[in-house]
């Protein structure tokens, strides 16, 4: 069978039933990062692609924001399991006919966001490739307990960091022809090239207890809601007029409303799960982290499945498809 | 200036002067691993490219094979400094059109030797490619002190592990059309697609501190000892009388003699420097391991370079160029 049929997520599935846990893993394949014992402490693991032509394009990104980019998913990775990040490899497929100076740009682009966060880069590997392409991979340290996707009950509420859709729609206007010199229009540019980590958020809901399952966005709301509910058993139901909305985001979305916000990737913001009586807590330390978090929507039994409802109580009819670079294709 | 002028340890070293060393980093770029703090532990971490058209051929090698090969890689580099491996993270670009039965018989290659080494597959990350590639990154616990390639003295003793130059010769084979049934042809191709890491020899040598300076053979016997030397801040000279070969090498060179021993690359054995006066303690380690471990040659002061003397006391003359992925191109 073809991997355009089977997909991306039937594949990692496949991998995950036929991979043996092993000695001292607590959390393999199928998180954010893995979970595994260094005899008194324990590690999270996390590494992701970027390849040229899927995840990128060179007209629409800079190296040094490529860069920047590179470390912010790994690192909104490990935020959504509640770890603090420490060690970076990053290897790279490069073009032969690139600039050096091209390549140092990337690294400048890295050091910034990894000076940041306390990240140290450790070391990789570099080839010649006919295609470009960055693999990372992220060593950090683990919280006593993380946050994983599996812990979401029936009646929990849901909550998002940030604002959503950001991302999406500011990769829709650097696709667009022409410049705008308006300020939101850079802000939504800037958030689908420089995002930002939900780090200190995800160590403070893992280390209070509050998070009872977590996710970062990076396909989409619903798509990672689905991940979320799979992996917790549960389904959801989401309110429209909750979901929050950056003030750039409804200058130019205009009537067509929430569609970015519900399917647009990227975002890494963190999606999770909370006790209804840990509101009050939760409150407490939203106003600490000086975060916005936002409460969309509840969990419900998984036969109700996904649902998005409007302010009139109607369900919203959307596809959740979602992307998979195998069956969508190259 | 483009990378295929400046080279692949151009870039590296560039990359390395530009990284600052960060916190909890004992060893950063520029080793077979980086060795970094985690609490009271300390951790080894590699990681290696492997790109179809660069590294290999799914013509001359199977998915079983070049899984299996892939963590060998990972595995030699921390044999190399004495480290224990555990957690592997593995990402794979792949091309739409391949076989889900295909990447699951990457995977059983990489499984059975996994489970041998005492490794679990912890994660990584999958995305559609035009063009296929393996990122792999080895996390394994570090030895009290690690081996790096720094610590060779001029008049050491310089020592490999197993025989030079099989994979290589295996490879020119696999390369030869029509296919020969004889033995030694069945092993030095074997050689080249499940080379053996020296796990045991490397954990050995680091803890009983025998090895002064080591580094593992991928790129060649001259071009890796270069690197030792370079680190080191020494030269060595190279008997080659005394290069290990194996009975299946001399029957297929003739009187080809030592090239492939001394520039063929992909061996995975680990070359090391050792104290004059430690060689009866090496004899003793050396018959519990049950490893063939030659005496080659001995460092010598940097001036002196690097030289391959024959029986007469005669130099050698053999280009050590060496392949760089980005000037021999793609």
């Amino acid at each position: 069978m073809l991997l355009k049929e089977v997909g991306e997520f039937g594949l990692i599935e496949r991998i995950r039933q036929a991979t043996p846990k092993g000695r001292g893993v607590r959390i393999g394949i199928g998180d954010d990062a893995a979970w595994v014992e260094c005899r008194n402490h324990s590690l999270l693991i996390t590494s992701d692609l970027l390849i040229e032509g899927i995840h990128f394009n060179l007209k629409r990104i800079s190296f040094y924001a490529l860069g920047y980019k590179t470390l912010a998913v790994n690192l909104s990775d490990l935020a959504a399991m509640g770890g603090s990040p420490a060690y970076l490899l990053l290897s790279l497929g490069i073009p032969v006919d690139f600039k050096t100076e091209d390549v140092e740009e990337f690294y400048r682009g890295i050091q910034a966001l990894a000076s940041q966060s306390g990240v140290a880069i450790v070391g990789g590997d570099t080839s010649a490739s006919r295609l470009f392409f960055i693999s990372a991979c992220l060593v950090g340290h683990s919280p006593h307990k993380p946050i994983t996707r599996r812990g979401g009950k029936v009646g929990d509420d849901l909550y998002v960091t940030g604002t959503l859709g950001d991302s999406a729609l500011g990769l829709k206007l650097l696709k667009e022809k022409g410049t705008r010199s308006k300020q939101e229009h850079a802000y939504l540019v800037s958030r689908h090239l420089f995002p930002t980590a939900r780090l200190k958020a995800g160590t403070t809901l893992a280390r209070e207890r509050l998070a009872r399952a977590m996710i970062d966005l990076s396909d989409g709301l619903l798509q990672d809601l689905g991940h979320l509910c799979k992996a917790s058993g549960i389904g959801a139901v989401v309110w429209e007029e909750a979901l929050p909305l950056s003030r750039a985001y409804r200058i130019f979305t205009g009537k067509r409303g929430p569609l970015y916000a519900l399917t647009g990737g990227e975002d890494y913001e963190l999606l999770f799960c909370l006790r209804r009586r840990d509101r009050n807590r939760l409150e407490k330390i939203r106003r600490r982290l000086g975060v916005p978090i936002a409460r969309i929507g509840e969990c419900v039994p998984s036969r109700e499945g996904i649902k998005v409802i409007n302010r009139q109580g109607k369900s919203l009819s959307i596809s959740v498809t979602g992307y998979d670079h195998f069956k969508n294709g190259t």
